[in-house]
């Protein structure tokens, strides 16, 4: 079945403590090459059938209004994948 | 500053009850065009100057090993960005 990937990463202006936490454990273990890390989301949402133009901006409807937070998140890709 | 970026979803055999919840309330606003949804994770890996060949062999190391959890997820994608 298709997917359409919607990417929602929290604003870079914002803090992202999840991020930060992993970050500063990835630091003790001897990952300094890792100098920041965050974390967002990654959604799937599958189609029946072939995925139309009409799925794709419905998708980028429910991406901004639904699947984020546009005060602290922002979607930065859509793609079709399958 | 260029970013490794992983991908980490729930196994496709499980449940992913906020998933399910999403699909049911977009199913409830009309779209029905949305059979099922996942949701994962997105993780930026900040990386000062060039990715190198190692900087990458050591991030899928640590995306199996640390960012996921191997009974419950699957890393699904690791590539470099910008």
């Amino acid at each position: 079945m298709p997917k359409i990937i919607v990417e929602v990463m929290p604003k870079a202006d914002l803090l992202d403590p999840q991020g930060k936490a992993v970050a500063n454990a990835l630091h003790r273990s001897g990952n300094e090459r890792f100098e920041n890390v965050r974390i967002g989301k990654r959604i799937e949402l599958h189609v029946s059938g072939e995925v139309t133009e009409a799925d794709l901006a419905q998708a980028k409807l429910v991406a901004e209004s639904f699947l984020s937070n546009g005060v602290i998140e922002d979607v930065v890709n859509i793609h079709v994948e399958g």
